[in-house]
C-alpha cells in the first residue's frame, strides 16, 4: 500500500518560528503624519512583547514552552498525500496537503491565537478584543483565550453573524462573547450604523471597533488582537512550512510548487514562508497563492500605502489595497473578503519572488466539491481557493507529462459552513469579478496617501 | 514537557478486527415463527459477505487492503493524554482519549461505513439504503459510499432533519440523497404519516423505512445498511481499541478502567471488546457503557427478545430493550436516543462483565463545556456522556488517592451540534428521567416475545 499520511512526533515539532523580516527589505508602517510608526505608537493597541516581534529582525524566533504545550493538543498536524485525487485527474503530480482543520476550531488560525494569547498574558493583560469575518479567526481567539484564563470580545461581522449562528455558539463554548459589528458599543460602530441602520458590516468597520474597544478601556488590561496580515501574525503561522518541510524530507520528497490560498495572508505566508527562504537561497520552486476574483487584491488592486481598516485608526500599510472604504462582494469565502494584503506578502509579489493567481467562486466550489468526492474531507471555502489552484497546476503537469510535487495549505474544513455549499448546489452561488469602473473608484481613495517605495531585497 | 499524543504510523496499523463472538455466547435472533434465522433469511437485506461476517465465530478477521487504504484518509487516530482536564480535576488519575473525530464526517461511524461500502461494492450492490437520527452515521455512510462509487440513500429522522440542517448539506457534499422521514415513498413511512401527519419520526420507523426500499428495489441490486447494533458492526469499530492498545504500549500504559457513551453500542464496543478479551482473559479491568437516563436501556430495561423498528421487520433480537415502540425523549444526543442496545454489548452487560451505568443530560453537557474550556476540543453531545463518566472516575481515583490509567473514546465533535450548546447555555436544557410508569408501559410489547436464556461465557 502507497504511503497516506506522514506524522511527527511532539519532540520533532519545530522549536523557533521562521521571521521573514530578516530576508526581505519592507517600506515601514507611517503614522498620520507621514513618518514611520515606532513600537510606543502601537503600545495602547498591543502587548510590547509583540510589538518587538512585529519588528525583530531576528531570522528564529523560539517558541515558548507553554505556547508548544498548547499547540501540541493538535500539532504537528498530518502531512497527507492526494493519491485519490491525483487518480482523479489522472495527473503525473504528487500532491501532498498539510492539514490544519485538526484543530480545536478546525482551521489553521489557532496557530497565532495561542502565541498572542500567552503573550498577552504574560504582559499581564486580562482582556482581548478582536474582529471576525466567517467566524474561523474569532472562535480560534476564544478558545486560545480560553487556555490562558483571559477575557475575549469578538465583533463579528453583521451578516456572518445572522448567517453562521454556529460561529457564536464555538465561542460562547470557549467561554468568550461574541456581538453582531456595526454595534452601538463603539463609536465607529454607531457612525455605521447611522449611515446605514442596516448594513451587512465588514471587516474594515469590525477592526475599527475592536480596537476602539481595546484603547478606550481605561484600566490598561485590554488590548487588541488581529488575525492575519501583521508580520507577528505570519510568523507565527510559519510552523506550518516548517513542519512540512520536515514530513516531505522524511520521505525524500521537496515540492516544485507551494500553493495556498490568500485574504490578509496569513495560511499562505504560515505555508510558503519556509520556502521562500529556499527560494531567495537558491532553490527553483513556484509559490502561488490564489485569492478570490471578486477581490483581486494582489491581481488587480496597485501596491500603495492604506490603512487596514474603514475608521483609518490603524497605520498606513505598505500593501496591495482595493482601499480601505471598499466592501467586497458578498462570496461565501468570508476569511478572503479583505480589501488588503498582508505587507510582507505583497512585498514578495511586487518582488517577482512570488506569483499571485485568482479564481472565482464557481471555480472554487467545483474543486473543492472533486476534493470531498475523492479525498472525503470537506474544505472550507476559502480553502477551495486553494484546491482550485492545485487542480490547474496538476492538469498542466499532465498536459507537459511531467512529474512534480505539488504542495498545499488545507486550511480548514468546511462543516460550519455547509450552507455555501447547499447554495453550490441549488445553483445559487455566483460568480463576481471586479470590473474596470469599481477599480477605479476604488483606487480614488489613495489620491492623498504617500506612496511606498519599491524595494529589492535581493 | 509532557507527552500529549501518542500517533502510529500507517504501518503500524491494525491489520484485523477482533470478532468478539469467539469470546461470548449469545442467544441467535428468531425469525417470526420463534425459530433462529439463518444467513439466507437475511439476505434481501445485506450482502452475502457481511452476513457471513455477522455468524462468523472467527477470532481474527483480516481487514480488505481496499479497505485500509481508505481508512489510512484519517486512521490511525491519535491517541491523547487529558493534561488540562487532569489539572482542572486535580486528580492523580491519568486520562486518555482516542479522537474519532478527525474523520471527514467527524465521528467513529466511518470505521464501518466504509468496510460495509466495499463489502457491498464487491458482491455487486449498486445502491445502499439507510436511515440517520442525528446524522452522524448518515454522513458516514454517504462518505464511504462516494470512495467506492455506490448510490447512497438516506432517511433522516425528521426532527433532526428540520434542526441539522447541515448534515443534510454533508451527505449532499458527498452525493448522497437525503430525505426526511417518516417519507411518503414507503408503507411504513405512509402508516406512520396516516398515524400523525405531523410525527418528528424516530430512528424505529426510519429503519422501518431504509429497510423496506430495500428489499423493494426489484433489481436485487439494493441493500440496507446499519450503522450500530450488529455484530459485524461492532467488529468493524474494533480497530479503535486495537490501536489504543498498540499506543498506550509505547508509552508503557495500561488502562484500569474504559469508557464510552452507548446507544446503539458501536463506539463503546470499538473501543472496549479488545479490553474485553484481555478481562475474559484474566486481565483486571473495569468497563462502563454510559448511556442517557432519559433513555437507560441496559441500566433500566429488561433483558428481552425484540424487534431493531418500529414496524417489526426486523428479527427478534437478545437485547436490552425500552420496546421497539418507545419514543426517547428529545434530548440532544441523537445518537443515544434508541430503544435498545447491541446483542453483544448486552450479554456483556448481563453476565457482569461489564457494568453499565447512566448520566443525565445535563451532566453531560456539563462535562462537555469543562473539556471543551481544558481540552479545547467540542464534543458531540452523545460524547459528553462518556467524558462525565470519565469525570465521575477521575473524581473517584482523587478521593481514594489512587493513580489510575482511564481511557475512553472521544467518538467525535460537536461542531455540527453547537445549537445543543447554545440551549444549554440558555438554561433550555431539561434532564428527562424515565419513571417507573413509562418503565411499566414500554414493557408491556414483550408479552408475547420469547425470552432469552441466561447464558454463561466462561
Amino acid at each position: 500500500m502507497q504511503i497516506k499520511k506522514v506524522f511527527l512526533s511532539e519532540a520533532e515539532m519545530p522549536r523557533q518560528w521562521y521571521n521573514i523580516l530578516a530576508d526581505i527589505k519592507m517600506n515601514p508602517p507611517l503614522g498620520p503624519d507621514g513618518q514611520p510608526v515606532g513600537p510606543d505608537d502601537l503600545a495602547p493597541v498591543f502587548p510590547m512583547n509583540l510589538i518587538e516581534q512585529e519588528v525583530s529582525p531576528e531570522r528564529w524566533i523560539d517558541i515558548p514552552d507553554e505556547v508548544l504545550q498548547v499547540l501540541n493538543i493538535w500539532r504537528p498536524s498530518p502531512l497527507i498525500r492526494a493519491l485519490s485525487l491525483e487518480k482523479y485527474l489522472d495527473t503525473p503530480a504528487r500532491i501532498y496537503l498539510k492539514n490544519e482543520g485538526v484543530s480545536p476550531p478546525g482551521s489553521h488560525k489557532p496557530n497565532t491565537a495561542v502565541p498572542q494569547a500567552y503573550y498577552n498574558k504574560i504582559f499581564g493583560i486580562e482582556k482581548i478584543t478582536t474582529e471576525t469575518g466567517a467566524g474561523q479567526w474569532g472562535s480560534a481567539l476564544a478558545f486560545a483565550c480560553s487556555q490562558f484564563g483571559i477575557e475575549c470580545k469578538v465583533f463579528m461581522v453583521r451578516v456572518s453573524f445572522d448567517q453562521k449562528p454556529y460561529r457564536k455558539s464555538m465561542m460562547e463554548a470557549w467561554g468568550a462573547k461574541c456581538i453582531p459589528s456595526p454595534s452601538t458599543e463603539t463609536n465607529a460602530g454607531r457612525a455605521a450604523l447611522e449611515k446605514d441602520p442596516d448594513t451587512p458590516g465588514s471587516l474594515g468597520i469590525s477592526i475599527s471597533e475592536a480596537i476602539e474597544a481595546a484603547v478606550s478601556d481605561k484600566t490598561g488590561k485590554t488590548r487588541y488582537s488581529l488575525g492575519s496580515v501583521l508580520n507577528h501574525v505570519l510568523l507565527h503561522q510559519t510552523i506550518i512550512g516548517l513542519e512540512a518541510k520536515k514530513q516531505l524530507e522524511k520521505i525524500g520528497e521537496y515540492p516544485d510548487v507551494v500553493i495556498a490560498c490568500a485574504g490578509g495572508g496569513s495560511n499562505f505566508a504560515g505555508l510558503a514562508f519556509p520556502f521562500v527562504y529556499d527560494k531567495i537561497n537558491g532553490k527553483e520552486i513556484d509559490i502561488y497563492p490564489y485569492e478570490p476574483a471578486a477581490c483581486p487584491t494582489m491581481t488587480k488592486a496597485p501596491f500603495v500605502y492604506d490603512h487596514g481598516d474603514t475608521a483609518r485608526y490603524t497605520p498606513l500599510l505598505p500593501m496591495y489595497s482595493l482601499g480601505h472604504a471598499f466592501v467586497p462582494p458578498p462570496i461565501h469565502a468570508g476569511g478572503l473578503r479583505y480589501h488588503g494584503m498582508s505587507p510582507a506578502v505583497s512585498q514578495l509579489v511586487t518582488e517577482g519572488i512570488i506569483e499571485a493567481r485568482s479564481v472565482t467562486q464557481l471555480e472554487a466550489y467545483k474543486a473543492g466539491v472533486a476534493f470531498a468526492k475523492t479525498e472525503g474531507f470537506i474544505s472550507a471555502p476559502e480553502t477551495n481557493h486553494a484546491i482550485a489552484g492545485v487542480i490547474e497546476e496538476a492538469k498542466k503537469a499532465k498536459e507537459e507529462g511531467k512529474e512534480k510535487v505539488i504542495l498545499f495549505n488545507w486550511s480548514g474544513h468546511g462543516l460550519i459552513d455547509l450552507a455555501a455549499y447547499d447554495k453550490y448546489f441549488a445553483g445559487e452561488l455566483y460568480d463576481f469579478v471586479l470590473t474596470d469602473e469599481e477599480m477605479l473608484a476604488s483606487e480614488k481613495v489613495f489620491q492623498d496617501h504617500p506612496k511606498p517605495q519599491l524595494l529589492k531585497s535581493r
